[in-house]
């Protein structure tokens, strides 16, 4: 019984990964400074642990003989997928990944201390060791994976993702955005000028900001007898589906930022909350990837709580808690549908986003592959930020490439999954409309009940039992298709 | 290397004690109710990986080989202590510590339930078994550890001390405290008719009471920095010596329960916060067992906290916080010094807890070696209440012998720990002063830092380098001696 023994080996790896997520979590939300030394040891020991134990060769053995035996459907595809990231944990050898690890963390620490002063000539010997270092796991990834190399790594965030799919859609998405982000420029200005926007007026105290957030959380579907909101100083969703943690942090001359904040969160809480209970210690029925959870999260910011008629029901509970006096829903859509053209990614908005993305994407790609040396990423940044979005990074590398830390910490391949995620989610919202015309009635009442079971239904229910492709044709009737995205925006932004 | 081997051994089952000791914390503090069953299958399966590491049969040929390195005296007792708690943790067969652990799960439950209902009857066959288990246990521990059966489970949770010396003390301090008991009773009667005790006036908003706990927490030292206070159900000291977690509960009517609650926990988190940092992942430098530990937080509480002094620094800081009016030290040391007989163990004062404590060990002697039935525990129990109490519980079985979760959770031989830690900490106490004669007017001032100087170099320092007795004296200059605690009652509670 060699399914028994990965059984078996799923409930350890499971108790080992449950420390690790709720360890996470107590050190950003309740962790005293002091105790970070012993905690980063028993992280890392906890960490190599589960290293050893999941890539013991004799592993090998027991997919081999579970796949010859009689089981049902959901255990096949537990096989498989246990499979899939044997491999993918195995095809590095020890050495390499002990290498990888310490290259990335002082090649991190170096980035924090160095980005504040701009300095990219101090920083560049560490990044090009990061750089070859990545071009070597993708290369032995590759070899192992039968795939290219920078579909290699993608394979390690999303996958089933390839990169020429992704080229496809993004260029697609490029194309449009070029003459989409002046019209909404336009338009943005013309609504303004017919309505100047209403500051929303603070002080909004913290534990209002919460009462609010808590009931929209229920109000959306989060189940609070399975999770709960703390607060940190970086705002995530971790924890396990049995015990989603989210966070948020509070400022208190606005409310909106922690709201949409969220929201956002509460999409990938939804997505934990909801994922199947058997055999739920196996890989199989882990959320899928990073690009099927940003379209989660995406799904619940973009796609419904930044609509107008999700405003319609919520603006009543955020006056009553609030007391927003005189604020109408055009009045706060003014502040969340908002376009403007920045240096900073994580502050842009969902229009200008995808560029950034797209940007890095064509990047990271050249490095990969060799084409582009690591010292000429910040000509090349600036040649395409002044092409994509008007803005120039000569001489600025710390609003240019060294903004993220993505790089820095060994993570290429990664940028895609956001704005794949948007554009997922643009396109699950057209198939909800789809089988239910009425949807956007239904948010103005307040009513998710249809929504999420269809999201239940169609996303949170096949886990990681399909490639993200797979499991986005299925749902939407469709390969990946930059169009819903596109109109979305359109919709949302070319109104006057 | 058989040390390296054995010290990498210890630093992976630190990493897991961490994990389970933060995990518990979490549970008790923020988990939400849905969360149980996936942490618990977690916790279930991190204390068997933890239970298969340390039990390992190779691990026996390392320690040996370790004994025959050359090391210095730090590691040679790291090792020995290594050794005692190997063979204590290897003395039961796998099975009989599942057919134990199960067991006791059962009668615990069952202890929960009937508890309220006051039924001995339907609890007893459970019992019975759990005695019987009780019975083995010793006997399996006694013949490995060449001790008598009793003395076994003792060395379980206080290492070093043996029943005939911890007889010899309670004989004296039970013939003590029968005829000191009325004469406090009295003496607090003519306190009480010169000067009625004056109400506290509440309410105290936990957020008040919040401060004024944390701002005596430093004052006495604990460090911040590697620690903190939350809220559980039951309060505790948990997590690790690096991130001390305590915890109390608040009500709103009186604030002295929860401070004085706090204050005990601090000792506990001292302790913690000041063991050896060299080797902390060896048991050897772990705290040494139950009774030590409690004679920390009760020297915190009982010899610093409820004394005079402590007052005189506390009250202005309780008046400033919690505006307290017109109460007076005398009006305060009225609430914190109360001799009341009850039935119940975890309610009772400072000077009737030993009886309560001194009725158990003397029964649970009786049930390991056989001599009394389970089934006769009430009529043995109810005889002892009478005598030492003057309180019958016939036919009273839910405050009597089905009060605590101890005996239905399997443990046996722990009841001592909290007199034998009562009696240490008076003799501590007697053992600063004879070093810094005006400890009571640093206290009254509130410099702590001489008396926590003696502790650390005394007591914290050791960790579990020594037994307890051996600590104690080394520490005290004598054996274990009820005389200091006698006269600790007497000169707290016969004033007149």
């Amino acid at each position: 019984m060699s399914f028994a023994e990965l059984d078996h080996l799923c409930r350890r790896l499971e108790a080992i990964g449950h420390a690790q997520a709720m360890l996470g979590v107590d050190e950003a939300v309740n962790m005293p400074e002091g105790g970070g030394e012993k905690r980063a040891e028993a992280m890392g020991v906890l960490a190599s642990m589960a290293h050893e134990m999941a890539t013991a060769p004799h592993i090998a053995d027991w997919i081999a003989k579970a796949e010859t035996e009689e089981l049902d459907d959901a255990q096949k595809a537990a096989v498989a997928e246990f499979k899939r990231s044997y491999i993918n944990r195995t095809c590095l050898s020890s050495d390499f990944v002990a290498r990888q690890v310490n290259a990335a963390m002082r090649c991190e620490q170096l980035w924090r201390s160095l980005r504040a002063k701009n300095d990219w000539n101090d920083f560049l010997p560490s990044f090009e060791n990061i750089v070859a270092l990545a071009q070597e796991e993708a290369e032995r990834r590759a070899e192992v994976l039968k795939l290219s190399p920078y579909d290699a790594l993608v394979e390690q965030y999303d996958p089933g993702s390839r990169s020429a799919e992704i080229a496809r859609v993004f260029a697609d998405l490029k194309g449009f955005l070029k003459g989409f982000i002046p019209e909404a420029l336009e338009a943005q200005a013309r609504r303004r000028a017919k309505h100047p926007p209403k500051a929303l007026a603070g002080p909004f105290p913290i534990e209002k900001q919460k009462a609010l957030g808590l009931e929209l959380m229920k109000a959306v579907g989060f189940d609070f007898h399975h999770g709960r909101l703390d607060v940190s100083h970086h705002p995530f969703c971790g924890g396990v589906p049995s015990d989603v943690r989210m966070t948020t942090r509070y400022r208190t001359d606005e409310f909106l930022s922690s709201l949409m904040g969220i929201l956002h969160e509460t999409g990938h809480g939804l997505y934990e909350q909801n994922l199947p209970h058997d055999l739920s210690h196996w890989p199989s029925m882990k959320a899928r990837g990073m690009a099927m959870h940003e379209s989660q999260s995406l799904f619940q910011e973009m796609q419904l709580s930044r609509r107008p008629e999700f405003w319609v029901f919520a603006l009543p509970r955020a006056r009553e808690i609030l007391g927003l006096e005189d604020v109408s829903v055009d009045d706060l859509l003014a502040h969340v549908h908002r376009v403007e053209r920045g240096f900073i990614r994580v502050d842009a908005d969902e229009a200008t986003y995808p560029l950034h993305v797209i940007l890095r994407f064509e990047i990271e790609q050249e490095l990969v592959t060799g084409r582009l040396a690591a010292k000429d990423v910040p000509e090349a940044w600036n040649a395409k930020m002044t092409e994509y979005l008007g803005l120039s990074t000569a001489g600025n590398y710390k609003d240019g490439p060294m903004q993220d830390v993505h790089w820095p910490s060994g993570a290429f391949g990664y940028f895609p999954s956001y704005t794949l995620g948007a554009m997922m989610a643009a396109q699950q919202w057209a198939a909800v409309e789809r089988a239910a015309p009425d949807a956007a009635a239904q948010i103005a009442r307040g009513d998710f009940s249809a929504i999420n079971a269809w999201r239940r239904e169609n996303i949170w229910s096949k886990a990681s039992m399909l490639s993200t492709p797979e499991i986005m044709r299925q749902a939407t009737g469709e390969p990946l298709n930059a169009r819903y995205f596109e109109e979305h925006l359109k919709n949302r932004y070319l109104t006057t």
